[in-house]
């Protein structure tokens, strides 16, 4: 019998417990032996739930027990879950979570804790739910250099976005409809301001660089709240989608991190995550791209992959497998963000006059767009890597009233 | 230093050597040691390699050499693939392969072998190419039970119906076309056929079913060689691609594994693979969908996933780790594919009458083809999963002159 505890009875945790018995004879056929959830960690009630009796609000009855080898965190946020994780660790149980805040934050502490007493810290679920990513990544790519990640792995935002575009909403009814249905958070700025997908992608950012640690709250990030309707329809014009892309680079132009909304051609293949799904596309120096694609949030695309890593934490057990080992680098692992080359679709007012442009952003290549709306006018600049952030900051300072400004992928 | 071997010095033979000189230093630092290939058997000299020292004709020189403790078998076929694996296992060397039609022949057998000599049997590199879609199957989704299995897994035979699809070629015209890019081989039975994606649906299928071997040689399996510039044109009018898809079904209805051209709409997340990419579409009962894709084939992609199971085989080696056990199931594993639920795109002369249709398909859904090409009448049968195999080939007996049936996914 193999026993485990779970921190935090919420969707996720609570998944977690259902996945375990949804499947219960399949995982013990595998293990070799049965997966019993013996406690439960919450200072609620749940009278209701069929797990009733294994809650309870002490600690010690986790931390202490020597049965319980795996301890699954699903409190989610950075504090309670960061002391009841060290405490884990450091009783030597190896942690599960989906809580890509804690493992972006303290991911270099909490694995050094986990390696310093013989278990593990794993968060295959901190991004992408259920798609399998974070141990491909590690494990299947481990002969290539990752030169780039591009990855839809925001269902919120995604979702917003393709209502936006499908129905012609605009950003405060797609919001709305996104709370309605669950989506999205009553205060959804996590979401919508790109933190989430900030964390997710610092997360495969640091696997990418071989566990060089990549600080989430330095990178250069946009998010969505700015998208118009009338962004919208350059898109479609565009025969493109406008996506909130999180994106690492890691080629001869240096080494890149950020998040932005992007415009993504309906032809390219990550065009297919629509709604709540994510998508992330993989180029590895060997192997070219690879995609991963599914739901990218939900109780039980994520609590399956939360079981995933329980029982690849029970088959290892025995074994002194230190998967993950982060480190703080001593130089910067990412290159300054305004060095980095893109292109972008520029909306201004009609009054401006080509030579402006040109004046604004000199030696920068620049075509007029596809399509461009009533009264604006609308070019592309940047086709042949000659513009950077730092040009584009620059040139910007000479308009008053740029309507708006949309990185094209 | 870790030393290994490389039997076949063919295309993907060549990758590995090239992949593990490429990334050399990341792939040291990884595994805490440098990893190098010792020798390579083959019959044929490579003068011009810069790997020619390395080669060897004399067997010994691998299978009693110690120090090689992983050998990588890219020889293909089941015969002398076959001998060498089984040396190398019983010499407790790790065999890693990228041979689907010896995983899927002798499987079960070399597994069993891998066992008894405490090393491994490994096959990433088997399907998909360099898309990671074993080890995620098996080992992130281990919490699911896999409801279904649906890829785009053969290259060659997806390049063929692309180009069909774009431009107007005929199947002779773009089979030629593969041949001269390379893309399909001079004799292209296995690919055309589906003998190729047979195999590899059923390794998946084994890995889904936890182990219980599949035949491939078992498996109902139609290959693409009559689809017609006239099918092609009902996909397009139906919104749709004609794509050849190796499935595994595993449901209430039943559990089925077979090969054959389908219509996938052109919404579906699989309909972005084209030309030589592969899309493999999995749904396990808590995750839901995920998708993989990527490149199936190619020397470097391949062999990026031939590096990652040799990295696996290194970091894992002090460990007695049976990664994969297959066995032979004392009950059949798959149900007779006569029972297996579809519907049909049926395409007939214009003389065929809605009585003649409903006489010989008594009871089954049955309604008119959103299109139908001049002189004939099309209809789709069997919406409501009340057409089987078995129904479809028994009212197919009453028409002589049937133009084509193709299978909607």
């Amino acid at each position: 019998m193999k026993y485990i505890a779970i921190l935090g009875f919420g969707v996720v945790g609570c998944g977690v417990a259902e996945v375990i018995a949804m499947n219960e004879d399949r995982i013990a056929k595998r293990l070799g032996e049965d997966l019993k959830v013996k406690k439960i960690l919450d200072i609620r009630e749940f009278p209701d739930s069929p797990f009733a009796d294994l809650v309870t609000t002490k600690q010690e009855e986790v931390f202490e027990d020597p049965e319980i080898s795996i301890v699954v965190e699903t409190i989610g946020g950075a504090r309670v879950a960061y002391e009841y994780t060290k405490k884990a660790l450091s009783a030597g149980k190896t942690v599960v979570t989906s809580n890509k805040e804690l493992v972006s934050t303290h991911g270099v502490e909490l694995m050094q804790l986990a390696h310093a007493h013989d278990c593990n810290y794993i968060f295959e679920a901190s991004v992408g739910g259920g798609i399998p990513i974070i141990r491909p990544l590690h494990r299947c790519l481990a002969a290539n250099k990752i030169e780039r990640i591009v990855g839809i792995v925001n269902g919120t935002t995604n979702y917003i976005l393709t209502q936006m575009g499908e129905n012609g909403s605009d950003f405060d009814a797609a919001l709305k409809e996104a709370q309605t249905k669950g989506y999205a958070e009553q205060n959804p700025s996590a979401d919508i301001d790109g933190i989430d997908a900030q964390r997710k992608i610092a997360i495969l950012s640091t696997i990418a660089m071989d566990g060089a640690y990549v600080d989430p709250t330095r990178l250069f990030t946009v998010g969505i709240s700015a998208i118009t309707t009338k962004d919208m329809e350059y898109a479609r014009e565009m025969n493109a989608y406008i996506k909130l892309l999180a994106v690492f680079e890691n080629g001869e132009d240096g080494t890149y991190a950020y998040v932005a909304p992007h415009l993504v051609s309906k032809d390219h293949p990550l065009a297919c995550a629509n709604g709540v799904f994510n998508a992330i596309m993989v180029t590895g120096n060997a192997l070219g791209d690879a995609m991963f694609y599914g739901q990218g949030a939900g109780k039980m695309a994520t609590a399956s992959a939360v079981v995933g890593d329980i029982m690849d934490a029970a088959e290892h057990q025995s074994r002194n497998a230190h998967v993950y080992e982060w480190f703080e680098s001593d130089k910067p692992v990412l290159d300054p963000i305004e060095e980095h080359r893109i292109s972008v679709l520029l909306r201004f007012p009609d009054s401006v006059t080509d030579d402006a442009i040109s004046e604004a952003f000199p030696e920068i290549s620049c075509q007029p767009c596809v399509y461009e709306a009533e009264g604006e006018k609308a070019v592309i600049l940047g086709k042949d890597g000659d513009l950077n952030e730092a040009k584009l900051a620059v040139g910007l300072e000479n308009f008053e009233n740029v309507i708006s400004v949309i990185r094209i992928f």
